[in-house]
């Protein structure tokens, strides 16, 4: 039994990086056919300007355990001691497995309450398992160190997997990229039908103003999620973890007549090794985005492709938005093109 | 170019409705194997325990335009305008689709902004393009009607889609569905190697108290987009939905020594008809789920089951995590079963 | 034993409304000198402008009881039931006081727990008593009406009180009001020492982007809560509901080369009558506002005044925000004026 | 012309901490009447039960400064090369007063916006004006040391003040407080007329469940700000920052029969010194609560008085909660009772 997703290649875009500088076609896999055109025009566009600038911010997998102190005091002091054993910490770590490093913890503490937010380096995985497995661990020491621990979970929903949070996007989990691209007034108003202003405008209204009234917690942007769940299916993620990759910014100006356009997406969780990648497809795709390269630094590399192919859909949907009826025009046109391809 | 999801149906999952009752097996499309394991043992035990009982709360497809007023009283006096001219809006709606009707819509003012957020019924379909058509067909007249507005966008990101948002949960966007099961102290011990007891315990200060620490809005759950993406992609849905999908609220409690588990999703966007659901396996999986019944309410069916298999899972993952080590030792012994059976 | 708040008007302010229009000079209670000063500045640019209009979107008071049900299916069965009778609830409600009215009412489903969240016009007081002995009433009717449900609590934290939320804004509690002002290039170079371009960039990149990462619900301002504070001491507010009503929206736009300055407040909790309101020095403050008029609508001018004083105070604080310094300086100066004055 | 606030102590409460143990009355203003009995109620319950344990976490308070850089990379690479400057940033500090320390900063990028948000140790003050002066020396620095950066605010709401935010719990800002009481049954029973399950519930169903769904951030309480307020205003403080003050979670369980019952704030802001300290009224009620002590530690122990303030209103409210009719009821009955005295 099988589940097929039609996919198709856009691009290529390209990529302006201190590291991973290139042009790359890039495998969508979605039901919603107009991605591709929509994503395509954007790579044309961005690559037309001179290519999608990118920068990783940080990269981490996290994972919090949650355990129950005697009182509040002495959850404080544990975590106060804890503070003084970072090498132990380290050692325990160390046996779950050589990939998995240490970067830091965070701690909440809430009654009695314990919440340890681990943070790890997980290599070019994404990392989950590693992140679980070694924080399994530490929570065996730490109830063995503290006998006045009581155990309550070995995730506390301050991780946070899954799910829309703050804690994620303020303290890191994954790779924070930012891509960025200057596009002339005139690309924008022969290829996207559209002005430097008008596109600001409309992710002032919609964007940032729009989703501060929906009520949404670090959001702003048109559909991060699309673009994020065509690559994450193609190249063999855990495409759950759009929940938190939804979560980020969309943010433009007139820069001298023309657009500076960028998406920060804080939340990248992706990984070239690791659970599904050893699917015949899945490799396929990764060594055709570059992302097998065993010197490393793949799962960057993939995430840096990831945040450009955001920029593209973005830009594309924002520039159609700003044109009365464009958007359901395309749409229609895609449909009828569907219907009479059949 | 294809991306091939593994797929297994689950189950049967017994479903207890004053319009849906069955039982069904489920497929659910994941590069993530201990998921069939852990939602099948959420099946075993709730149909052991006499089933799950569904209700379908409410139902609908959302757009939110935007437009400008001269000013906030000129955005006011057009909004309270409005309120006068349903048959007028209905019968502009008539004209997109047949299938489209209004069931009301809600404004929002900032400063002289206008958002205008329509609610539509769109049949067995999710209805994203339907409310869109519907939605442009609205805004257009709006713009004749009153010649002082200017279009900003035909989506104000007061709708929402694919981000997280408040205004979903609290005015609706999708099928509402809430799940309940009850389940002897004696089957949570011998199936679930746990207590009534552990379940709420850990709910609270997982589901609840470090939702709330994350920062989250609006959720409290340990893994809901996991099925949800799982079902979305084997049935043919725009899976992104997820976002707001996942946003919904895992609530227990003891009962008579019994525990009383139940999930409330506000936010399932799905549909049996319209983009992506002519592909041959996804009839196959919608026939199975029992959701291409000529005479209709196949996709509230479709989110009924949806809810069902959320709680399963959710269910059968908070049991693991009351058990110190059992999350990863299962999640090893799949691993190590998948390797050997290569 | 009393506590006193040093108190001085600032302004007048010129408001301009379809009701409401006049000159007035507004109290404000601050133990931060600065502010006074602030708001000032902003009282005389804005009148020197033409004045600032403003709008009065919605206005009522909220209280949500929380009651359980047998299950899920009952609570939605009692809560369509209610739908068909509202003349009952009025009936009730008529009990409880003569100037609490129904204007509607929402439900929340969460398992079988039912919120249910009454909207009551409550005249010209700010109305928590009149909402909670109303509500009081009718939960006592629910309670009897269908036996099997269970009393929880009076409220349930969905009305919401005091406490930051998406509801109350999207729903409404207390008054909604927008405020506008037109401000001439001129003006902002000379009076503030900016210009139009800079405070526009300052609300994106600080009041709205900055909200946005730092987590905020609903929230885009600089400091509404110093001026809501201020006036809600000075004229015998219950000041706690500043929570609520720090949650509103700033947003400023350049237009034919002068500045459109607005804020929006869909949270403005204040009265004219009830607790606290017939002490002498609140008596005369709300005359001084001209709000202890015989003929009415005393608490919805209230409410006008309190958003043109946000305005003011936030108009002039981003003005000095663009300057590097000035912030740091104007405060030093004030300072070192009291130390002299003393 | 003055503001003036009702004021009358409360308690003795009765405090068990390691470094402030102690009983002490405790003034609160406030228009509302029915604050001082329900206060009182608590302090009387819980100091017969033993008393409140009380622990600080943390002590800070923040400035974020907001800059523009080139691009995206040039932005990440000053944030890089900060942590190798802390050496110079201290000495910065240093200029601005001897009472700020630095403790640690963070960083947040979105496209070429750099958010920094600085947190320091400020001494006995809230150190609102501490912090800016800090960060403004700072910000002037940063010009300096990186021509290449555009000056934007002085504050980018990332710090955050006077809003609502998820940053500020889980980075910090202001006295992070914990607030513990075991109450006996018997005392439940015969004093609040209650039990500890129904508190326990009332606070799952309402203070978590209920805020969830209200869609607020970091929230879980009945009413935190009314008690911040009156103690914030009696002690001379910034009251606008109940805001983020109201931010806070109570939580209780069932212990052995008894109740356990705590309030965690994470950002209570309160100084001895500073703004609004020097006033009468003001050091008599800091001389009260043992606020003036030279030896130093007051504003901690003020944080921790507020936090056990808190504790008190929020179990009297819970309680009464629990019982249909006795908020009302109780309200009237103080309502009368000021009616008759007069």
């Amino acid at each position: 039994m099988q589940t097929i997703i039609p996919t198709k290649t856009v691009g290529p875009i390209k990529i302006v990086d201190s590291q991973f500088t290139s042009e790359v076609k890039v495998p969508l896999a979605t039901f919603e056919a107009p991605l591709w055109l929509s994503v395509n025009r954007g790579a044309r566009v961005t690559k037309k300007a001179g290519g999608i600038k990118t920068v990783v911010v940080s990269d981490c997998m996290t994972r919090s355990i949650l355990l129950q102190a005697k009182d509040a005091a002495n959850a404080l002091k544990i975590s106060n001691d804890l503070n003084k054993k970072r090498i132990e910490l380290e050692k325990i770590i160390s046996q779950s497995s050589k990939f998995t490093q240490l970067q830091d913890w965070q701690v909440q503490i809430v009654a009695d309450l314990l919440y340890v937010r681990f943070v790890f380096s997980t290599g070019d995985a994404a990392g989950h398992n590693m992140a679980t497995k070694a924080a399994e661990l530490l929570q065996q020491w730490l109830l063995k160190q503290y006998p006045e621990l009581k155990y309550v979970s070995v995730s506390g929903n301050y991780c946070v997997d899954k799910k829309n949070s703050a804690v994620n996007g303020i303290l890191g989990r994954g790779k924070y990229v930012i891509a960025e691209s200057l596009i002339s007034r005139q690309i924008c108003e022969e290829q996207l039908r559209t002005t430097p202003e008008k596109i600001v405008e409309l992710n002032i209204k919609k964007n940032l103003l729009g989703s501060i009234i929906s009520g949404g917690v670090r959001t702003a942007n048109a559909h991060f999620a699309n673009m994020l769940l065509a690559i994450y299916l193609a190249t063999g993620q855990d495409a759950a973890n759009i929940v938190e990759g939804s979560q980020g910014f969309t943010y433009a100006e007139v820069r001298d007549g023309d657009l500076y356009f960028t998406v920060t997406l804080p939340n990248i969780i992706v990984g070239t090794v690791g659970s599904g990648k050893d699917i015949d497809f899945v490799r396929k795709n990764l060594e055709l985005l570059g992302c097998l390269d065993p010197s490393g630094s793949n799962s960057k590399r993939l995430a840096v492709i990831v945040a450009a192919i955001v920029l593209c859909g973005e830009l594309s949907l924002l520039a159609a938005q700003t044109n009365p009826g464009e958007l359901m025009r395309s749409h229609l046109a895609v449909e009828r093109e569907r219907t009479r391809s059949k």
